[in-house]
């Protein structure tokens, strides 16, 4: 392979000829071997190049950056941006916690992109940009990668995130209504309880995913807060006045995104409880999804030896020895992810608690996570929407079977012959493996004309709505 | 000890004859020896007693309980309230997962109360009030218990969690302003930084907790929601027209907290998201506590060979061995109970997955791990602000010694000479022992003169605010 | 309340007149108000008496305490180990993280309740005992906390924990025989597959608590290691020669368990990777004892609309709305167990994460999370076992209903006629809602002879044992 | 681009042309669009390309399975295992939970690039194996997914992650020996204390990592263990007589490691508590190492305002605006790594739970976990060592600095003068800011000789070894 020579504050270090990344970039890649090549997100580089062209812009609107060299980074941004320059950005998540070198990394791809756009030959001399003095003005790594994070973080959730698994309630939300008149047992304790229909049991679904996104938009306003403009330790040092509000203006306008200056400065460097804050709530839908996903499962179980509610759609061949085997895969995959979800969580939690004065050093850590989580709960909904939640029909023979056989539409005898008659009558049929009519009857609680006026399932679903 | 015989659907059971409770609540006792006796928090049974009495004035209004029998109710879940039958509740929380015998405790202790007060003897068949056909009237274990844990939380943090972090971040806060001229060194990754003041360094801590409590009161919208009215599998079986909606309203009064009942039945009976996204705010605020708490403990750090950059209240003997010790006692309290948080938030998310069709059955462990870390964040709050915050106050020499000794004041240099000048102005001044501005001037880049007016550390602190 | 005047270090305390602690104590209770009072475990309380008690002889036998003081020590510390002095321990466990003030409890009340045996008054000046430098003598905080809990956390295993997993486990193993050849159907992925017999289930669940026991038995020679003899940072400074050794001896033939000093001290005190290494073992149990009662609970759902393959005993009236409603709740407490001790583990793992230099400040909340989970899942296993396990029976008749009818015995024909050709027989029957063998022989894949032959549930189970 | 028909039980697919994958692989891979595309492990696959060559192997050797198919199966199997193939496994982790896919993406693999080999174009009719009758054979996924499984992770740990701890861990040792003489200040609660030296500092970690080391050896026996030969639902259903035991022997022969065939099928179908076991000493080795990391930089911490009582190597400019700075990166890339893998143990946890009946389907995503944690333990472990540790060197000036200065010196004294003079000693130098010996002799307790010959810190680190 051809190297170049390229050197930093520490000296040489040979570069590979045909890359655009510097010399400490090149010290990283050697430094950190740790898992795959290049696992830094590529959310995370985008977010770099937007604010990298959101710094130039406004340096330059503020009179310390030239035009030629603002409009030499926004093009090299944008390159970025576009997927075209992700082979110049080889390091891994496991280097330090600041991201120093991932900024590094943006700063000297850019620069010596912008050489090459300029007609300069790779690592000349005669330097276009400099990657500390042009490309990384007015910034620290201290500021820059925690700005990284939000952006990648705030966008995966609401372009990904948030439209997905609403894609997924919309579906449950339809087979709600569908589903309105379906009487079905009800289960507690696994066990068998009083009717409902299937579409109020889908409407509890519904209404958890409803919550789950209004507590994931309820964070966004903190995820919304910019550290840039903090520099070093948080205190603006080396930035031009007014940089910080115009930066974070920049940037809400590149992406379309609300972002704003966060107020201080200090927490947004040394602790990132919005991207706590902002997993809790995906953490929330995980636990939700979990629920629908297993739920969902459970119902379609058998074909004849489980509860066979409802029918999901036969995708692929269930096993590889048992044959016509349909297994409710998505669900699997969906737990699966939930359960990626929770551990991610806890990930998240113990590297936010490790910021140190003023800074914290596992940001890589939980800029991962979060975005792990953020894409696979949305890919996970999208999926399981698809290939099943759509499909999903209800067995009527099945849940007609189950109903007609039930015990517990004593229920309905409680309020007119109390409690513990109702009970000895439940208990009775039980024991005998007859029918709730024949045991009231028998045991003198009620005429046959009452039993099939008050034990009417399609009454037992109502009262709420 | 003298017993009495009390009897349920399964048969007779003897019953302390002192005790209120009955049947159902005497058999909890003997099938679950699991940990210390009567664990189940004192404030889930605070709970039942506000729901119990405001069922009892809801059913009254409606016209399905006569006002005597709502009155007798009422008066017991006075005594309840104020502390005066705790020896009847005996449950543990590692019982049924729908708490229906600490249901059944509440319905029985207040039935059998209601009997004394009424002039009977205890356990007398002529009951004055029946524990499941009156006391529980309109209601199921399984929405009342997701009722009083809703009830019992939310009082918590409004009460307790919200008053008490809010005590510190204001300690804090008057710190911050207290000490907003105290230049001091920053650090980033342990290392000397840029310097900043000991005040915006406090302002990070206070903008934490305002974010954190910002965080939590955004999740109270869910937690007010009441499961009440749901009965048995969310369709309210057995309850009579609008009771859902006035029974909330009458609990809403009797606690003075804006509950109203939840729109969604199903989910709040099968699913405890709500206790989940509220935990998730409490374990954000463990993670800024953890932050804040073992900043100062480093700061502190010493007496000689630490930070030592300020001093903290001596409270107690810091070593059994070695004399003279003094030890950050408050920051391990406080880190300790944010190390539980955590832990409490996996048991809380573990517990919130596994709902199955219409019921969560993991309901009273939900509910003793938010109380106890709802209760334990505010008492830590108090004794860290008490016994530690207040009494905080800068090291004054400490911190000018280390200021003025510091490397990292290059980077006010940057702007004038550029960054790689100014690095290799901090290597060689570290490399030789000496000082910037010697090395600085040896170097020839800046003359004394330059140096004194460009490198100020209290220029450096300030272009923020 | 009476009081009377003690001193320390820092100066004088009130403390109350009739309890036997002193200035320490009394400014621990005092500065800690978080939680419940008097929350440290009882367990760490008596291990502290073991280990006074085998200080004070090791003491005496290398001549640096008299004889006279031995006895004494030797006498107040059987007086704790028998719970008489329970009332005179009233810290919290959010203290220091280092438990001294516990220590200095331990102290104060075995010097002043031994100046009362020796007949002096309470307080007096003329101490009997000096609670720092007889007490305490060869030892420290650092080194004498982290010997408690060890002591504390290894009887707890091996006196309940241990044993009560075995019952369980016996009585699983019990059932494994007893069901060997009640032959059912097999469940993957939820759904119907292969047969197998109930025995062989339960012997997955009795192989699965026999691997868990031998993890927590790998883990016990980690947790013997006792840190006595280290003091303050593990040099083992102002102890005698010999000392570590002795006094591990001495509290081995105490407690007659297999303690010995710990070969690293600094380990000892610094980190307390033993506990999280047993802990890890109880977390593992958890996860399987999670698996079999949720299996149990699966398999005894219905009773008409469920699995119902299995009977449980009926312990308590299920429901206070649904009459003759019988619930899976030995399930559900153990499964809420289950949940807790892996929270619990989170908190266990972070604590240990975070010792600094030459001590752990988390030791409290790891020996409470630790005690507690050890001692909730020994409980939840013999409550499990005395009112479910034992008492679970086969439903013959529903199990053999679900297998007579089950798609899956097709399986048997894969090696007969192929994998594809079964697929179709499966599919044909489960489209057509017929047998197999029906359409076998319509699909002209086998003769009426061969079916029977080749198709037969009771050959399917038993190639393996 | 170009496609080719492939069918299966449920239909055709079209597959594109040059793959070597069929029908299966191609419906997971429509079906799940989660996340990057192939994430499987690699490892993973390699495991399968073992399993199905000796699972060829004992099929020939048992009279089931010609010896030309097993010549072809095990043919490609060495293509596979030599990375040949890579190309031809495109399926995600989160498919179904029983990795039914990735079993047929083998089968289907090895049938068609055997067809190759034969000589025939690919997905003609006449093929030479079925992927379910012959490269299948007495196996399911049931089976073959948890023996890959623990294929992956037992060589991952004994290749990768044991030598690689082992590597820092001999670092570690080296310097506790070049360090044993170097005496230093302790440091408990981050506060001055007793001195010790920096050589016992370090067999601190030593001696965690032994114990870890030890801890993950003790889990090895349990993952030892092979589902092989249990096929759908533990029974071995269709697989001939004393096949598991061979294939177990097949595997250990091919790998090297002492793999054999599981007691209990059962176990290790439904429940993967080995992978849960082995993990947790994972996660002991992280919370150990987080401990070595954390502690490393906090003694490194300065130059000039920290700790600093160690130099770290210097190995990449560490701030983008701070010039000069060197941060302890390597620290930082491992307490990263470490929060990953206690956020792994989590996912692990909690998917260790959930297996119902016959079968646990989160297999893949614990697989996953799991050679994560183990990958990145190992590489972080040399990253550090290489980059770190090994370059560890004490800074004695500032070393001898600190302890002459701090006032914990005086606990020399406790066994002289007894605990509460010396602490009276200590105090008043704190107060006065003097030093010990000055206060010592004007408070008259001790004579200057007596002072030198009591309080020497040599003196004070070495009664244990």
């Amino acid at each position: 392979m051809k190297y170049r020579i390229e050197k930093d504050t520490i000296g040489e270090v040979k570069v590979p000829a045909d890359k655009y990344w510097g010399a400490q970039t090149e010290r990283s890649r050697n430094n950190f071997k740790i898992g795959p090549n290049a696992s830094m997100p590529k959310e995370i580089i985008v977010a770099f190049a937007y604010l990298k062209k959101a710094a130039a812009m406004a340096n330059a609107e503020l009179g310390v950056l030239d035009n030629t060299k603002k409009d030499l980074i926004s093009k090299v941004c944008d390159e970025i941006i576009e997927g075209k320059l992700d082979d110049h950005f080889p390091l891994v998540i496991w280097q330090t916690g600041s991201g120093t070198q991932s900024n590094m990394n943006a700063n000297e791809v850019i620069a010596h992109r912008a050489e090459e756009l300029a007609g300069e030959k790779l690592g000349t001399d005669k330097k276009v940009l400099s990657p500390n003095d042009d490309v990384n003005k007015s910034q620290s790594s201290n500021d820059t990668f925690p700005t990284g994070m939000h952006i990648a973080c705030y966008k995966m959730i609401v372009e990904k995130t948030i439209p997905r698994v609403k894609q997924l309630r919309d579906t449950l939300y339809k087979k709600s209504i569908e589903f309105k008149d379906v009487v079905k047992i009800g289960r507690t304790h696994l066990m068998d309880a009083t009717p409902l229909t299937l579409g109020q049991e889908f409407s509890g679904y519904v209404s958890q995913l409803d919550h789950g996104l209004k507590a994931l938009n309820n964070t966004l306003d903190h995820l919304a807060e910019l550290a840039l403009g903090g520099t070093a330790v948080g205190t603006g040092l080396n930035t031009p006045k007014g940089y910080d509000v115009l930066v974070a203006k920049k940037i809400a306008e590149l992406t379309g995104l609300p972002f704003r200056t966060a107020e201080n400065k200090f927490e947004a460097l040394a602790s990132h409880d919005a991207i706590v804050e902002s997993h809790g709530a995906l953490k929330q839908l995980a636990v939700s999804l979990n629920k629908i996903a297993n739920d969902i499962r459970m119902l379609a179980s058998g074909p004849r030896s489980g509860i066979g509610e409802i029918i999901i759609p036969a995708n692929e061949p269930g096993s590889s020895i048992m044959p016509g085997k349909v297994n409710p895969t998505q669900s699997e995959a969906m737990t699966m992810v939930c359960a990626q979800v929770m551990g991610n969580d806890v990930a998240i939690t113990i590297a936010g608690t490790q910021g140190h004065y003023e800074l914290n050093v596992f940001k890589p850590v939980m800029a991962y996570n979060f975005l792990q989580s953020a894409e696979l709960l949305g890919d996970a909904c999208v999926s399981f929407d698809e290939h099943c939640a759509q499909g999903i029909e209800p067995n009527h023979k099945r849940i007609k079977e189950l109903l007609d056989n039930s015990l517990m539409l004593v229920t309905a005898l409680n309020t007119k012959i109390g409690y513990y008659k109702a009970a000895e009558i439940a208990n009775t049929a039980h024991t005998n493996g007859t029918t709730l009519k024949e045991e009231a009857i028998n045991l003198g609680y009620v005429t046959p004309e009452e039993f099939d006026a008050w034990v009417r399932p399609e009454d037992m679903v109502g009262s709420l709505k």
